[in-house]
């Protein structure tokens, strides 16, 4: 079983991420957690030039092609073998940041992204995606006082965050069977209990 | 006027291309010389990744996307802008070098290749493609006697050069006005001649 989390910054993400995991491994499950970009090797090499604040100049292709790579390399050194050993793979982001945020973020072309994408993955697709949605400025404040290093892709205007919002609800209404939305902007206890009743009815 | 350079190890595009360039800028034109993996400072950091012998797991298609991604960057900081102020740029390789070593030399899907590079440079062509050719294994011995750092492209099988050579050959046949093939294994001097004589009919 391969479960994504999407959303956007600061909606808290990680932090549930790391109390499914523990959730999952007390229930007697292999569970493996990896993000993006990163997670192997040649993926961190790649996630130190993505997230650099001094690559400015960095174009919106070049960027989709960094993430790719990462990914890439991901699927097949980490994701693959650990779903054929019978492991619950659980990531931070995957394929459809690339849609939301380089697709209707940046505006790219969909189709290209589309194809680059199954191009990197092999077709690979999450079982589950959980998007944590909140409000885009209540997303941004608390990332900033949250004490998180700011990386480049936090240097955006207002405006891309919104387009992206509106880009994973475009995606939710293509897959809807795939996706679960988090309302993320209540208490963590509660955030939780969705995550864990989406899982186990995904696990059923 | 976009002048690429394309050929295997060894078949000395960058002794020619010093040479070529040294000739136009005596002629009175403006010249840039740029090389793939890199010429840009993200394009370097890329570079690196490429090149690493380390990075010995490097997927395919994580392969395609990371030099992708440094030609994107390329094409718009540099290429662009300079053929727009009417310098002449000259590049030690360019997009034909994806179809080659990773379409045919490690026979990923050539339509998705061409896909992702139409994203990445945004359907910029050379105008001139002298292909520099040379038999496999005296490329490969005239490489490791030149006393060139090796790098992790210069550790694949000899079968995987000759499909790159071969390779080539098809991209010739495809575009055959945009492509001149020069015999690399000759002196110096005769190979330059060749060389400024097709620039020079392309120039007029």
């Amino acid at each position: 079983m391969f479960i994504t989390f999407e959303g956007s910054e600061g909606s808290g993400k990680s932090t549930q991420i790391n109390m499914l995991a523990a959730y999952l491994r007390q229930q007697g499950y292999e569970v493996l957690v990896t993000r993006e970009p990163g997670g192997t090797h040649i993926g961190e090499q790649v996630r130190q030039c993505l997230h650099d604040v001094k690559n400015k100049e960095m174009t919106a292709a070049a960027e989709v092609l960094l993430y790719s790579a990462s990914r890439s390399q991901l699927v097949r050194e980490v994701i693959v073998p650990a779903l054929e050993n019978g492991v619950i793979v659980i990531s931070d982001r995957y394929a459809d940041s690339t849609m939301a945020y380089q697709g209707y973020g940046r505006q790219l072309d969909l189709d290209a992204l589309g194809t680059i994408t199954y191009f990197a993955t092999g077709g690979l697709k999450p079982d589950l995606t959980i998007l944590f949605d909140i409000d885009v400025e209540e997303g941004l404040s608390r990332r900033s006082i949250g004490g998180v290093e700011m990386n480049r892709m936090d240097l955006q205007e207002i405006a891309f965050y919104k387009r992206v919002r509106n880009g994973y609800m475009e995606l939710v209404k293509q897959e809807p069977e795939r996706w679960v939305i988090v309302d993320a902007g209540r208490p963590l206890d509660e955030i939780q209990n969705d995550v864990r009743r989406s899982v186990k009815a995904k696990l059923n």
